[in-house]
């Protein structure tokens, strides 16, 4: 049995508690949080819940222990900070930062003989696999990734600090002509207007602005200025029946010539629906806590990405099985 | 430079050489041929053309050599005979036999002190990719590979071999219905005629009983009678103008759930449309050549496949600037 801790319990860290269930060589040890342990109760009976102070005291309990905060303040902290005492998993997404991410890891956890796999998931993580391995077969062709239809949290945010809303939900649709242009090797060039559009449903407070409210939505720049946005007043009722959950998803759409002068056209297709967003990259989570768990056993340390992990070791199955039943 | 070597100069080999061209890190080195070598003209100018049986003496000059022959007969005797001389990639595609061809190639590489990369391509290949990613993330999850539309050569062969026969072009094509009731989660269970359906395209000599070519065809067991097969009897030159290529695809589609339990669907989705099917699955044997050598520069022998490689040693992009520019 594979030992998982769960730093953090928010909809990432519940993901991942749902996702070791689904995995039988797999069992969760403990959860750490940041608030007050007595009052968290969490869904799996007999785990433990620790403050985040007392990890030390469980290292060695605990093969990869999976870090499930932001990537704005919490991980570029506790990524590093956390490979001094556990193998690790995070899910840092700000692409920018991922280099200077990658070598604060990399330093700890050569220095303290641990293993971390950083920017697990589904972009990065599933996405960034599907672009490499487009890009190596095809060497000349032009990727493109298409996000959605699904909630941005980001953007959701953004609206509900507008003055009079009093909540909302951003949906982030990629536009189905760009959808058709990329799939027939074109190789179109696309604005950020041209790709996506962005749905927003807005609940207001009685007597708001509705049209400054409007107004301010699609002018907010960065966040919506550059798209063509829709805005659709609803109810509070409505809002929690038809937008409670957290569905996304996306396209990575290669298209790519082959033969001598480049005769063949080629369009390698990758996409993803899926009901939560939490839920599904909780899941890459934990099939990447299971290789690095593996490669830490080999004497692997430092950090590495999905780009560096073989297919295999994702598998709960034998390799002599997977070449039977999988190649 | 990354000098590669052909063993076979069909429509596999001359797709190897064209996909060399697309990658400025690589060089062809040679060409070996069963057939006379004087009698042989290549596409690249300045290569030379080798019988197969003067390979030994040029062992120090390639890299990786890659085997181009058929699965039937060529592969299971020349992949492990040289891999004693060469890190070898081949393309071996029988599914039932591959753990005896892999154990064969492991035994003999590691022997030798050589790496050899075995069942690359597209299927099996990059679809074996997706099969063991897909598994590995949603774990219950039910895939499902659909080939086509593209134009098996096998079946091709078994109408040409029908007396009356002159030529002939056999497509494979998916069931949209199939492929939608797969994408929309129900997870069902189809019969292979519920699959796939065969098209073919037959050219017959003057004269022939069109009613029995077409019987023998529809009811050719293994092949035909387990399908709904329609048959087009064209003239030579239709035949040559519109089904003169070699176009293949296909999509590997798993859906399986998330959540504690199970309350979330999501469905993963591969597709590759190829207007030529030996142009694209050259390509791919080439990225895994490319990896070849350098896991062997790492000292890994015997047998490996595309389960077993970390993606970023397809690329030729150093990690880091994977890691920043794809990530």
């Amino acid at each position: 049995m594979i030992r998982i801790g769960i730093m953090g319990y928010g909809n990432l860290g519940r993901g991942v508690e749902a996702a070791i269930a689904h995995n039988p060589d797999m069992e969760l040890a403990a959860v750490f949080t940041r608030r007050s342990p007595d009052g968290l109760k969490i869904a799996t009976e007999g785990v433990p819940v620790f403050h985040c102070s007392e990890a030390e005291a469980h290292k060695d309990d605990i093969d990869v222990l999976i870090l499930c905060g932001g990537s704005a303040t919490d991980l570029p902290k506790q990524t590093p900070e956390y490979i001094r005492l556990f193998n690790v998993v995070d899910s840092f997404d700000t692409h920018a930062n991922i280099p200077e991410h990658f070598d604060a890891v990399d330093a700890s956890g050569n220095k303290y003989g641990r293993l971390g796999l950083i920017s697990c998931g589904w972009d990065p993580g599933m996405f960034s696999l599907n672009r490499v391995y487009a890009s190596a077969v095809l060497p000349d062709c032009a990727t493109y990734t298409f996000w959605g239809k699904g909630v941005s949290q980001g953007h959701s945010d953004a609206i509900r600090r507008i003055e009079g809303v009093k909540d909302a939900r951003q949906y982030t649709v990629p536009v189905s002509e760009a959808l058709d242009r990329v799939r027939s090797g074109e190789n179109p060039e696309l604005t950020t207007r041209q790709k996506h559009t962005r749905e927003c449903y807005v609940v207001v407070e009685d007597g708001a602005d509705k049209e400054r409210i409007e107004r301010e939505i699609v002018t907010m720049p960065n966040y919506f200025s550059d798209y063509d946005t829709t805005v659709n007043f609803i109810s509070e009722q409505e809002l929690k029946e038809k937008h409670g959950g957290i569905p996304h998803g996306g396209f990575v759409i290669s298209s790519g010539k082959t033969g001598l002068n480049g005769e063949y056209d080629n369009v390698i297709e990758y996409s993803l629906k899926l009901d939560s967003n939490p839920a599904f990259t909780s899941s890459v989570l934990i099939a990447y806590a299971r290789a690095v768990y593996r490669m830490s056993k080999e004497g692997k340390t430092g950090c590495v990405t999905v780009l560096d992990v073989p297919p295999a070791y994702l598998s709960p199955l034998a390799p002599e099985q997977l070449r039977k039943s999988m190649l």
